[in-house]
């Protein structure tokens, strides 16, 4: 199952970040210890991703950003060859493989923006000061280091954005962290192909060896996870098996963090007067959201929740005909599909606004069109076992509420954390000023409480890649809801703060120097500050 | 072993952050989902705290600062009544415990500043942007909210700054979170009288009910910490307990963030050239951080590495009278200590230098003077075993490093994380131009590797609290490296990011708005920017 790509120095004795000091060191009679025995190609691999922390580390932000613009550029450059693989493997169309090609380009070139611009490293000077409040205070600088190697699973649904080289990889490297990539078996061949384009390009840049490796097999990946010389994981996929890892990498002798970004089902709520005020347009774009890539998106709009008695679902059953039939990833999420697609076309209550279907292939691969079901609270209620399940395909719910509802109250009702929350509003409701407005404000406030993203008058799938991007939300859609792996605030979840006190300035990183060779933002503590800390709030 | 203190409201039903989608639910008839059974009294304490997160949520942060403020100027006006209790429970010096007051108070004014500073928000917006890079993009803007309801752990060694309105507590409330703290067993009454304090102070300030709350005992800290409507843990204390704990967090069927600060041994490593030139500041320097607070302190100089034949043993020998005998704070600890310190002058090779001692008084409590120990590098590689394990205690041990030694090796070799890693060195080392330069520049980035703070030419008990400090290290110095429990970056603990997408201006929170009514630190992205992302570094 284990096959390790671009294996290289001999396995050697690693030990890590040292003895256990409060367990029992399991270590090898000449003093190495290692965790478990890996196999000889995985150890290799792991002996040469710690070998790199090191000069990775020790890199400038421009070079690791020319890197970065490499790998980019040779990903666009083999657009062609790498998009026909994808096209044979994931049943994605052309338009969207490409689409994707592009955006794992940008990526990659935002993230050497960002580190040249240094803002990430939220560098801090606080100046000695004789006269703090609590006595004399020394120099204290503080900045951010990478973590060391990490492991990153990649998705099945983004064979390019959330792969091998995808926002977790362009963020991981980015952040001077050797990266140990799992490839996702569903696109073994693209992910070989992908990882040879990006090696060739990091070789090239001329970061060591070791920067970048490929691994194959779930065994091996959990065995590199487990290994003290990883010192992060991240992962994008289900709930099932995030969770697993998330385990893993919290029950370790030392445990590490896991960034893991798993299910939701993205709740959406519609007012009437948003439906009176644009239907059709509506209807379209949620129509568009659920189907497009075959619904296969962690950001698929799962349930919206409209006013009882309105036209909506009659104008979505108008448009039935607009999404064309698309592949599924793999048989394995076909049939997964069909049984969730047969459970909830099947509880009581339920009606078919836009019946859609899937079919199988010779090959056992599964056909969809999209599903659309709508049913009442109350049976939306009574149904919840079957009904709140996320359906990875294209199948979402009308739930429809009775007036006078407490919409804010159904969040905390039916769902846990998610990556988005969405709600339609009319341009009056918009202004704050209409008579539902404290109820309106009820519900953003529930929304941020449960999601990572609130949107309004959109759709929640198509996650911007920008600064200000946030892809997360309370467990269970991610494992760890003070991060994104979206944009460019996914770099720190591969760093770690180290301050220095009374560092001479040869010794200081460059980034806290006072001559900030770097021109980078620092903040600065000046001396006398602390006298006067609090006293306007008294 | 349980009470709650405050406790309120009648225990009602509150199902937190509704059901969990991948498992089954256990909930009652009436469908409200409860954890496991509280008692009654914990079960209104959590209620309080979770009925408290809305409302203090959306206080304004010149509201918390009042606050904030408010509890620092009690505590103050109360000092000679809680320093009384404090002396008779703890064995502190009343120097000592009256400096922790004012530190505690200074803590929590600094975070008055911070929160409405704004700046930990880390306020982003990216205008939107019709020629975005991948297609039109929306307005995007990020900010960050509180995550809900803290359980807080307090340390036994810092009866103020660590405990009931301690660092944890300040950076808690500070973010909004209501709080609920587990009063450390070896000085209740001291918390009882700290939460009065504190609690009238923030009943004055017009913070809801439900925002502080105090509770004793360990089963009732453990069955608090394991509630879903608990949203994160902070703790101060061993590896054993912070360990155990971790795992529960993390294990809960909705796992959450677990910051908790262990254990730690400060390895320092002193040139042949920094003994030359001030030895005997250096070694009275030693003896103070070593015996200040009997040596119980997190970061207490564990192990110091000296050229072998230096004169320094025989500089710290002749101090020996300069360290008074001073009471450890319990019984179990003293035994502990005594116990420790027995292995550690019994292994082969290693001399006292200071022998020091400990003797138990008729109320059980030991009494101790500080031992010094030598020993040569070969030995304690031999002892390691019985060596490298904290010593809670006045205790350290001098390691006796042959010439031509590779300093930054030791620290991958003998530790693991630690909160800090020192290095003494002579005025012509530090212009980074001596011969052993290099040497020393590895050393700085060995210990920037397995610390959270590289100190220089001082030591590091005395943690000032500061926008820079970084109070923090790899496991199993914390169990989350990623943060600081020391300083105004600690309050990022406690925070969680969320994105609002095409908000109309009525909706978005204040710090996210165009006219920036908080006037805090936005950080924009402005439309076009991506056409040239990454174009520099071709």
């Amino acid at each position: 199952m284990c096959t390790a790509h671009y294996p290289g120095a001999p396995p050697g004795c690693n030990n890590g970040s040292g003895f256990l000091r409060d367990r029992k060191p399991r270590h090898t009679k000449d003093g190495c210890m290692t965790q478990e025995a890996l196999s000889p190609e995985l150890e290799a691999v792991v002996a040469r991703a710690a070998a790199a922390a090191a000069p990775l580390a020790a890199t400038t932000a421009e070079h690791r950003a020319r890197a970065l613009v490499k790998i980019a550029d040779a990903l666009e450059a083999n657009k062609a060859k790498l998009v026909e693989i994808a096209l044979r493997e994931t049943g994605l169309t052309e338009a969207r493989l490409s689409g994707e090609v592009t955006r794992t380009a940008v990526q990659l070139r935002l993230f050497a923006d960002t580190i040249v611009d240094g803002g990430y490293l939220d560098a801090r000077i606080d100046h000695a000061d004789p006269d703090f409040a609590l006595g004399a205070r020394p120099d204290i600088r503080r900045t951010h280091i990478p973590v060391g190697p990490v492991i990153n699973f990649s998705a099945s649904n983004f064979p390019f954005a959330f792969s091998v080289m995808g926002g977790d990889s362009a963020a991981i490297l980015a952040a001077g962290c050797p990266l140990i990539v799992k490839a996702h078996s569903s696109h073994a061949d693209l992910s070989d192909a992908t990882a040879e384009v990006a090696a060739t390009a990091i070789t090239e840049a001329g970061l060591p060896e070791g920067t970048f490796q490929l691994i194959h097999g779930r065994e091996a990946g959990v065995e590199v996870l487990k290994d003290p010389r990883i010192k992060a994981g991240s992962f994008t996929g289900s709930i099932r098996v995030g969770r697993l890892l998330a385990d893993i990498a919290a029950n370790r002798p030392a445990p590490i963090p896991f960034f893991g970004e798993l299910g939701s089902v993205n709740p959406v709520f519609v007012t009437l007067d948003a439906i009176a005020e644009r239907a059709d347009e509506i209807a379209s774009g949620y129509l568009t959201s659920v189907s497009g890539s075959a619904g296969q998106l962690c950001t698929k709009p799962g349930f919206v929740f409209i006013p009882a008695g309105s036209s909506l679902p009659e104008t979505v059953a108008a448009k039935s005909g607009d999404a064309p039939e698309h592949r599924l990833l793999d048989p394995r999420i076909a049939s997964s599909y069909d049984e969730r697609r047969t459970a909830v076309l099947g509880t009581a209550g339920a009606r078919a606004v836009i019946e859609g279907g899937i079919r199988f292939d010779d090959d056992g691969q599964g056909w969809a069109t999209p599903t659309i079901v709508a049913i009442s609270l109350d049976d939306f209620r009574a149904g919840r076992e079957a009904l709140l399940e996320e359906s990875f395909g294209p199948l979402s719910i009308l739930v429809e509420v009775p007036e006078g509802t407490d919409l804010a109250a159904l969040m905390p009702e039916f769902y846990e954390g998610n990556l988005s929350g969405t709600i339609h509003l009319s341009e009056a409701e918009a202004t704050g000023t209409t008579e539902n407005a404290e109820q309106l404000r009820a519900l953003v406030a529930a929304l941020a409480n449960q999601v990572g993203r609130v949107l309004f008058n959109g759709w929640s799938t198509g996650v911007a890649v920008t600064p200000a991007q946030q892809h997360g939300g309370p467990w269970p859609a991610t494992t760890n809801d003070s991060s994104t792996s979206v944009g460019t605030a996914a770099i720190t979840r591969f760093l770690r703060p180290v301050a220095f006190q009374n560092a001479p300035a040869a010794l200081l990183p460059e980034a806290l120097r006072d001559d900030n060779p770097l021109g980078i933002r620092q903040q600065l503590a000046p001396a006398g500050e602390s006298q006067s800390w609090g006293a306007r709030w008294r």
